[in-house]
């Protein structure tokens, strides 16, 4: 199995997937402010692994917290500032802070070392839930798909995504392994290619039959009928029903309905946001137009283009067929079950 | 005004299309092959201007014709077959070659040199028109269009597509000539990125106010409300108006009726091809999966990956909004309208 994070003699070791599929290389860090750029330089990425990625990031850094309790406060919460601040749309991140804050204040008073280590066993158990997650995540969505099935999916929702199995590669994952996949249409993902670099990676090493496309020839594969299903992830999920995810999932949904192929989000419910109401609410976030503008650091445009690049779109609950989560599958309307799931 | 291809001293000049926008080079050739690789390897590109490098480098090739009529006849068939097995899907290409050979065939018996000199004339006229057609397609455009208009395209149907001032662009260029261009988003055009290399670099030549976006941004923008109409231009149009151009095309008019966006065509009636009744007749041209592998000679997936590597799609007749020719503008249904102006 794929490790993308895990933690060694008080470093944080993290597979450099800029890097893939060239090189497989991990780097061991032991200043959280590393991981913190890791995730903006998307050294790490996929909304889950930024989660975990933050979790560890914060025991990393109490490692070297001051003793006092005062000064100790103020520490973890510029630690965590710096996390959250690191990329805005991926809820997964807010939702690990949260939850590394909240132990941290139910140890108040405990002794330094019992606090780093708690600190430590919570990013571990982070870690190894997410798995589970992602294993139930798929198991839920295998009845989704019929025997070869020819699924379509963007960007990288994998075990690169997350700290095992993944969330929509889970499925095709679990549903692989009921030999019940005929074809993966992966879709290269620019600007950043994770369905080039990562997804066909990934997938390859499971021996998955796949197909690369550009973004582009997605629609005439499903004009073709050659595509039963689509599976993408999602970064935040509004308490409507209402997915970000990777820019140009909001395409596919339209095209799905259109072909009239199911469309399924494949998330875990850590990714539901239930502060925010509609999809009308989540942060997108806006990167880098060199992104667009280059390729492999040369610019294949005139440098000085103007360009848009934002990295996640918004695909409303309308045009998602079911949302497959550890929970189980949910089919519209959303947010009546999106509340009862969440348990709030 | 940008050239993409003129005569000079018995050679054939071309401007290396694959080498923009980094380096402006034209490359003058003497022998017809190397024009017919010109076109396979995409230095020359764009359905109008495929059609007159054919027609210059049949005159090119003539210069060295044997002497007898029965060798020349047979050579002439030889090289028309050079080119049209350069690139099956633009119908120009056909449509130049036939022009060229039913004048090559009207001279027999005239002397060889007066042959000649005919041919070369009938490529400089077959590429004058094709710049007068161009500004018809413009003129005709324009009232299509908003003030402020934001215009949506893909791939190149530009001036360095054909002779000059181009087909979609050309429109684009006629609206922005009134005053009634407020933005055109410019899609990248993966694999070959002929919008990001290509569209970008001719426009902002004519100071319009471009944005360049991945092809997966465009259904974002629509959904934002940003694009008034889409304009793209032709590889062959078939008898019922279903019309195949550069991939991508067929998702974005799929998406612009998703919006309620108008999606028009803009091509020169030498693109209708009426011995071919609907879309599903034309031949897609697949072209070698490192188109899609690779960026800028590096791959940037699994070398070994499978690909899909159409280079066109088909757009049914029943998403186009109209089809912008060099006699007028053409509404659904188009079949008799075509047949009426190419006057079969």
């Amino acid at each position: 199995m794929i490790r993308t994070i895990y933690s060694e003699n008080g470093a944080v070791c993290i597979l450099n997937q800029n890097l893939l599929p060239a090189q497989v290389t991990y780097e061991c860090v032991t200043d959280f402010r590393d991981l913190v750029r890791a995730i903006k330089e998307l050294q790490v990425r996929g909304a889950p692994l930024i989660g975990v990625t933050a979790a560890y990031g914060i025991a990393l850094a109490m490692d070297q917290a001051p003793l006092s309790d005062e000064e100790m406060d103020h520490y973890f919460e510029e630690i965590t500032n710096s996390f959250a601040s690191s990329r805005p749309t991926a809820v997964n991140l807010f939702w690990a802070i949260d939850r590394m804050t909240r132990l941290f204040e139910s140890l108040r008073g405990r002794a330094h070392q019992d606090i780093q280590q708690r600190l430590w066993q919570e990013a571990e158990n982070i870690c190894a839930e997410d798995i589970a997650t992602n294993q139930l995540i798929g198991e839920h969505g295998v009845p989704l798909l019929p025997v070869g099935a020819r699924i379509l999916t963007i960007c990288n929702a994998g075990a690169l995504a997350t700290c095992g199995y993944g969330t929509a590669l889970g499925v095709i994952r679990s549903a692989h392994l009921g030999n019940r996949v005929g074809q993966v249409w992966v879709c290269e993902t620019r600007p950043v290619l994770q369905g080039a670099r990562l997804t066909i990676w990934e997938l390859m090493q499971d021996g998955l039959p796949v197909r690369l496309i550009t973004d582009s020839m997605a629609a005439s594969v499903m004009q073709q009928g050659q595509v039963d299903a689509i599976i993408a992830g999602a970064d935040r999920i509004a308490a409507n029903g209402d997915t970000a995810n990777k820019i140009g999932t909001y395409a596919l949904a339209v095209l799905a309905r259109y072909h009239q192929v199911p469309f399924y989000i494949a998330a875990p419910l850590s990714t539901v946001d239930l502060m925010i109401d509609s999809g009308q609410g989540i942060p997108i976030e806006e990167r880098n137009p060199d992104e667009v503008r280059q390729l492999g650091g040369i610019y294949v445009t005139v440098p000085e283009v103007a360009v848009y690049n934002p990295a996640f779109d918004v695909t409303p609950n309308s045009l998602i067929t079911g949302i497959i989560t550890e929970a189980g599958v949910i089919f519209p309307p959303y947010r009546e079950e999106l509340l009862r799931l969440k348990g709030e």
